[in-house]
This record gives C-alpha cells, structure tokens and sequence, in this order.
C-alpha cells in the first residue's frame, strides 16, 4: 500500500509536476518520442549455445530469466535460498511458517482453501507481461475488485466518526466542487480563460457532473445512495444528506478516494484464482531441474571469463549446509539489494556506493480469517475501505465471493518499525503530505508487540464494522523488513534518481542486476519481468 | 441502457432537484422519516391456508410471488404465455429463436457456452432481495466489470475522432475541473463562502484531486495513462498529453463517464455464471407444476368470492390452443402492462385509464459473437465503451475473461422505432439534454431494416476498434417494443406520478399488480420481487 501511497503522493505532487515537464518538453519536440512507443522493453531471444547464467533469486524476475533463457538455448540455473519459488509473490495457507528475523514465529491455522497474499496481490489489465505469462503458462484469473463504492471511509472528524460508504464521500466531493465552481463562473471569475459559449456549456457540465439541482447548487444526490432506499410501497425514497463540504477537508480521506485513478489500481484487475503464488509455481513446473532450492548465497567472484558463486545447499529442515560452488558465464542477481548487500562479493565501486546506501521500506499485512460480515451486513464484495487511524486500510476479499468465511486484510501499509533505519530521515524529507500519512505509518510501526499491532488492526475493523472485532480469529501479520532474504518489501528509489537506475541497469561486468527495484515499475511483478527481459536482450546482444 | 439514460438524466436534472427537496424536507422535520428503515418492503409471510391464486405471468415478479406464497400454504398457479420461465431475463443461446411481432425471425447460432443476455445483465451489490434468491436458490455468481478505465470513449469532436480510454476523458476533466477551481478559489472569488483555513485545505484537496503542478495547473497526469509506459530500461516514461478542456465539452461524453456513479451501477456488480436466466430456471426447478407454460391469457372476470382466468393452453409448435378457465380466490396480474391492456378484463375505471394511457419505452440490444480483439489488442476486460453514434455503447463480456472468443453487445438504448407510439410527444417533452441523447436513439429506430442497424452497430465497433468490425459475426438484435408478450421494455412511469404508481400498488378487488412498473426500481429485477413483497404482504394482511 505504501508503495502506492508515497508514489501516488509523488505522482500527485512532484511527479505531478515531472510527467508535466516530460509533455511540455514533448510538446516542444525537445524529447525524442518514438512514434509508436509500444512495449518499453520488447523481449529480443537470442541463442544462448549453452552459455550458462547461475541466478541468484527465484522470485519472478529470476524465473522470468530463466524461463525465457532456457527457450533460447541458454542454460540457467537458479539459486533459491527458499523451499519455495516466487520471492515476495507468497500465499501464505494453512500451515504455512512466517519467521521473522528477530526470532517471531507465527503458523497459519486459516481453514482449506483460504489463502493470503502477502506480498503481490493483484495484476492491473495493463501489465501485459504478466497477463501473458498466465496467459502462456494456464494461470486461471479472476477479477479482483480493488475499489467498490460500498467500501466505507472512517475519520473521527467525519460524521461523528461513524464510517461513511466511500460512496458518499466521492459523489459529494464532486457535488460541492461541481457547485463551487459554477458559482466562479456565474460570478464571472474565469470570463478571461473560458468563451460565453463554453462557460453555458461548463455550467450544464457541471450541473451533471456534481447533480447540482437547477439552481445550481448541490443539496444531495441519490448517487450517494438513500437514507430510505426506493422500494414497492408508497415509503418515498429518501437520499442521504450531503457530508459538509468542511467536514471532508477535516477527514482528509483523499488519497483512498483517489487510489481507483492510480493508474495500476484503476479496474479491470485480477489476481490468480487460488493465490498469487499459482503463478511462481506455474514457472517452477516448466523450470524442473534448474531451481535449486535452500540455496543461501554468500560469495561472488567475477573473472575475466565467468563468475563463480558460493553457496550452502540447506534442506528443508535445518540452517546449516554444504557449502557448494557454482561457475557460469553470466551472473543474474535477481535478490533484493538489502540482501545483495550482505554478500561476500567484488561488485564494482558505483554497485556497492548504491549497495551501501540504498534504502528499503518495510510494508506490512494483518490477515484474518472471518465470516464474511462485511457482505452480509454493508454489502461490500471486495474494495478497500480506507480510515484515518494507525491500521489505514481494511482490504476485503475478492476471491469466494459470497461463500461463509473469508480472508480479511486489516492494515497495509509502509511500518516504519524500529528494524528499519531509514525511519528519521525519511521523516526528514518527507512533504507535510507525506508527513501526515507516514504519521500512522509510525504510529504502527511502533507500537511495542506483534499483539498491539493485531489490537490495532482489530479495532479499525470494529470502527467500520461494529461489532464484528470479535469475529476476526487466526491472525497472520507479515512485516517485510523482517523476512529472512526479503529484509524489506521494495527499493526507496524513485523515478527521479535516474543515475542509481542507470548503474542498476548496467551490467557490473557480468553480473546484470534484475528485479523490480531495476525498474519504473517497483513493487509491481511487470517491473520485475520486463527487467527480465531488459537483462535477456543485454546479453542477447553481448554474446552475438 | 436507455431506462438509466432516461433515470440517468431524471436524477441529474428535475430528480436532483426532487431529491434535494426531500433532504430540505427531511431537515426541516416536514418528512416522517423512520429511525431505521432498512427495507422499503420487508416480507411478511401469513398461511394462505390453501387460498388460491393465480398469477399470471412467470417474470420474476410471478416467480417470487409464487415462490414465497407457496411457502406460506397458498395455492398458486402460474400461468405463462411463453416455454420458459423469466419474462425479459432471457438468455439466449445456440438454438433460441428471437420473433418479432412483426414476423421478422432470428435464429441463434453462437458456440457452445457463449449467452446474450438480451434483458437483464446485471445484479447491483445493493439489491438484496435479488442477490438473497441468488444465495438461497444456489445461482453462483461472478463479478460482472460494468466500468473499467481502459474501456473507450469516442465522439468525432475528439481527439480527431480516434477514441480515447475512458481513463483520459475523466481524469483530464478531473485535472481542468481543479485547475479552474484553485484559480478561482486564489483569486478570491469564493471568499464569502469559504474561510481562510478552508481556502487553503481546498488548494492543497484540488491538488491532489487533480493531480495540478505546484502552480495549481493542470498539465497532464499519469492517471490519464503513457504515451510510452514505465518499463526497466532507460527510456522515460512519457504521460499522455491532456485532452483540453473545450474539446471535452464538445465531446459531451459526460452521460457516459458518470454511469458509474449512478447508484446501481456502482461496482460492485453481479452477474449469473452461465447467464442471467439461471435464476428464473432455479425457481422454476422449486415450483415444479405451478407453472403453466405456454397459457395465453384472454380473460379476467372477477365476482365477491372470486376470479376467473381464461385462458389457451398451447404447445410448443403450436399457435392454437385448447381454452381453459381457472378460478382462484386472487389473482396476481404481473405481465406487463402493455399486455394486460389486451385483456378482456373487467378492471376498475382508474385501472383502465392507465391502461390506456400508459407509456412503454422499447430498448434494443444488439449481440455479436467474436474473438476478443478488446482484451488482446486494447487491455479492455469488461466494461462499456461510449460513442456519439447512433450506437452509442459498446459493451464487452465479463462471462469468460481471457477465454478466445466472446460475446459483446454492440448498442443498447431506449429505440424509438416507428411501432412505438409515444415517440412525438417524448420529443417534445424532453428537455435539451435529454433531446440530444434521445436523438441517437432516434436515428437508430428509424433505420430501415435489421440490416441497416446491424450495419450501425458494426460501424460503432470499428470506430472504437479500427479493422475489427469484419469479426463481429453470429448477430442477435432484440427489440423489446416487438417482442411478442413483451410489447416494451419498461413502462416510462416516473417516481413523480405518485396517483398512477398508488393505483398501480392498490388491489383492484381481487387482482393485485405486481411488477417493477409498480415499483419505483423500473427496469430492475429488485423492483419486480420487492412488488411482489408488497402484494404478498397485502394478501396476509387480507386474509387475517
């Protein structure tokens, strides 16, 4: 969630202002823009004549490489310190064990069938690479809603606190904007930007747009659903009252408003039917022989003619291995950065400069196991309700619609916990925005025990849904800053730090870093892929 | 489509008002509101200790009549014109026959497994009666994606006629909307209406609302979408070029950017896997020999004990039929009203001036089987694509995502074809919004031939979806002014005639009116079961 939210924050503010830049310079013919652009990193296969690649990481830019080598003639093996494929892409069921590495052990007792994405959980419509890849490997989807206006939206400072359908706070947003506006214009404020004919015309738009009544002013609309619903009877329906407009500027419930228009959160979206892991499996079963699992890289050596890495090969039962070797004439290091930068390796002076100072946040997810009160009582089939409080979110499911019990998020979002060093000057740089959203962050992120936190999550539920704290039981909390070989949910970089991508996306000699974190696209399995294939081309075009 | 376009513009126009007056009521306590209202229509079940009662017509209103009564130790006899149970819900399939009044006759030759749902699509989170049958009858449901952002927009007044993904059109006006709003806002012009604090927490919202630069303009924004998307190499992202604001009012593509919000068709959305008439099929499983099928009525006499229905009993091949009479103690008349008025019945004088007088809308859909072009070449999964044409929606399947071919209706609105006669005084009545829109319908109903409209809708698609039109094949056009036992698609009764809609809900004598145009959800299966909800409650209270 906080990926988005620090991106959406920086897409609304700065970035709002970057992409603007890049459309002025576009529009003044200063930037080159291919006519029809397309794909930013088309796959060019090229063949490998048993060239080896040893990658590091079995997580889908990892299994991508290997997947899409392993076509062309290239012969990879993956080193996967896990029992398991698919890095953070992990459903968790139950049984499952999430350790963290302070020790904390949780096992998940969720009924069959139940399953919690604790890492990726939904593919945008416009993510054709991983589309296609479901697509091609029999991944089966289903639609995942990422945003219902029956979803709720809490502010104590918000009708008294109690929990508003997100309905209500969108159409009466754009009622009273809608009403102000045409007042501006009525009064003639904008009769230097806008014609006579287009201000007649922005009036009519704008008494649709808000449902404004004739005379202009916005008193209500049924798109905010009723008071007393239209039925049969005589009973005349009865449409709420609008929320103040005051009162939405003191709930500042924006950014959830917003997230369906972030444009990898606006539908259609999908998630695997089953899990998200059906899709690192999928790519495992084709991959056979060239994962090799509990393999705990710890050495990197590059020569003038290959690279050899050093590793423990650990079953699944114990923490200590035989210590292995491996030479290959190219090295993929498809693991994240925070555990890159704990090997023994000759990495170059610009790699470890970013190695040594790169920052990661640490995401977190509380799942529950739950009847499904929320669809029973408030009418919500998926969605995402949004509160001002320490847990900030509540994600209902999409998957088993309907049926009795269901898998709950409560609470996701960047945890700013004392494991995570970048806290005070993040706070530092951070913008009054960001200042304000990373607050609850921290306030999670602080509070002192696993059971505060579940205590939190608990009671944002029962602000949406009273009464119903209690019916949340089999808590699973992932905290991804404590997760062995994660040790973080995704890079800090943004798009602006051009030159530290450029160096990632460099090979460092003949290792070629892969990953989401060496992409535009991070926290997203599209930016992991699609730097799949930029490193496949890369050496497409060195061996050729 | 049309119902909505009509309502759509009702609750825009003269309805925001109407509903704003309630609220203004409420507020002054003119309104006896109820604390809690919940339902208009709870069902009230009373033993019908075998009192008798004919139904005449097996939509949904007769359905639940029959089924809930039958519950309640009522005898109940369904008499059906038709095969099949449902009424308008009819999907039709490889081997459905579409007749017309006129004679004109169409044969479906779809795949296997491929459905047009020519009445009834969709089923809105919020209509719980309809969604509790769908739990208890066992009808699995999926999610039904009415709106998606990468569905399209197309007028010839935009973007040189080239549509557009819904994603630009309503996040650039967003975008205008805000930059006007601030502007005016720093000039001053709302300083009598907003205080100091307020200004300031209303720049920083319309920042973010319209993701403006840091000089509160509007210069485009990646919500809108990338002329070259992210990806992981070191091409930069470029932001598609905001649409400008005076091309947008041009467009008027504003009905079709708002369906969204209007209430039922809000996500979350429904729909029967299989088909919308799965859930008259799982009634009519329950109601086993209730239903007479294929029992034309001709006759209703009603005396103080009773009523009397005649009626001809025909088969399948048939069009003649044996004559039978059936004698109950009530009758529930729930066919439409452009069928009951056929009847030789004995019906009150304020029953026989609606009767006469009574206007019904006929909607059209059209239905094309083909290989989902919209998914593979435009991102497009669900959703409906809007035009300034005389088809002016394209709507794409939601059944089978993924799947190689599918089903896509290419136009559904109100069509004001020359066997509906209410079209001159509609024109005449309707306000200049609303003239505009039911212009398009009008081109529509006046081409000459089915050839000619399926000539329209393929146009429609190519416009939207440049060398596509030749895939559309297999067309199904349903016309419901033309369908036998139909005569209409939805009364045009609005929510202001109070006198006709309290007729409507009163018993005459012994024959009650059940229907969704006797309720205020016209168009709505919910509608149909919340009337039937109200007539079975009049019965209970009767017989007490």
């Amino acid at each position: 969630m906080s990926l988005t939210r620090r991106e959406f924050l920086m897409r609304a503010g700065q970035a709002g202002g970057y992409s603007a830049a890049f459309v002025l310079m576009q529009s003044l013919g200063l930037l080159a823009i291919p006519e029809a652009a397309g794909e930013a990193s088309p796959l060019r296969l090229v063949d490998g004549k048993g060239a080896r690649v040893v990658i590091l990481g079995g997580g889908i830019a990892g299994l991508v490489s290997a997947y899409e080598l392993g076509k062309a003639g290239w012969s990879c093996t993956i080193l996967e310190a896990r029992q398991r494929p698919g890095g953070r892409n992990w459903s968790i069921r139950a049984g499952t064990q999430v350790e963290f590495t302070d020790g904390a052990r949780q096992t998940c007792t969720f009924d069959e069938g139940h399953y919690f994405n604790a890492g990726p959980a939904r593919l945008p419509s416009t993510h054709h690479t991983m589309l296609g890849y479901c697509r091609e490997l029999g991944v089966a989807l289903e639609v995942e809603v990422n945003s219902s206006r029956s979803a709720l939206m809490q502010s104590n400072l918000l009708n008294s606190g109690v929990a508003v359908p997100e309905r209500r706070v969108v159409n009466d947003t754009r009622g009273h904007v809608s009403e102000l506006l045409a007042k501006c214009i009525k009064r003639g404020a904008l009769d230097q930007e806008i014609t006579a004919d287009d201000r007649e015309r922005m009036i009519e738009f704008l008494r649709q747009y808000g449902d404004l009544n004739p005379d202009l002013l916005f008193r209500g609309t049924n798109r905010s659903g009723y008071k007393v619903p239209p039925g049969a009877t005589a009973q005349l329906p009865v449409v709420n009252a609008p929320l103040a407009m005051h009162q939405l500027l003191d709930a500042d419930l924006w950014q959830g408003m917003l997230v369906e228009e972030v444009l990898e959160w606006q539908p259609t979206m999908f998630q695997p039917i089953g899990g998200m892991d059906r899709i690192p499996f999928a790519f495992a079963s084709r991959l056979d022989s060239v994962i090799r699992y509990g393999a705990v890289v710890s050495r990197i050596r590059q020569s003038d003619s290959g690279v050899t890495v050093t590793y423990s090969e650990r079953s699944a039962s114990s923490q200590a291995g035989e210590t292995r070797l491996i030479e290959a004439d190219y090295c993929i290091c498809a693991m994240p950065l925070t555990v890159a930068r704990t090997l023994d390796a000759d990495f170059s002076a610009p790699i470890r400069a970013i190695l040594d100072t790169v920052q990661y946040d640490s995401a977190y997810k509380i799942a529950w196991e739950a009847p499904r009160f929320w669809e029973k009582e408030a009418n919500i089939f998926g969605g995402i309700s949004y509160l001002q409080q320490p847990v900030d979110l509540v994600w209902y499911p999409s998957a088993r619609l309907f049926s009795e019990r269901g898998i709950v998020i409560g609470g996701y979002s960047i945890e700013l916990g004392p494991a995570v060093g970048a806290l005070p000057s993040l706070l530092d740089k951070a913008d009054p925005a960001e200042r304000s959203m990373t607050e609850h962050g921290y306030i999670f992120g602080h509070l002192p025990s696993i059971e505060a936190k579940l205590d939190a999550s608990r009671r944002s539920v029962e602000l949406l849904h009273p009464g119903h704290g209690k019916d949340l039981s089999k808590p699973i909390y992932v905290s991804w800053g404590h997760i062995p070989f994660n040790l973080g949910s995704w890079i800090s970089l943004g798009w602006n730090d051009e030159k530290a991508l450029a160096t990632l996306q460099s090979p460092d000699r003949r290792v070629y870093f892969a990953g989401d974190h060496t992409s535009r696209l991070v926290g997203w399995q599209e930016g992991a892929a699609l730097s799949a294939y930029r490193v496949i081309n890369q050496l497409g075009e060195r061996i050729q």
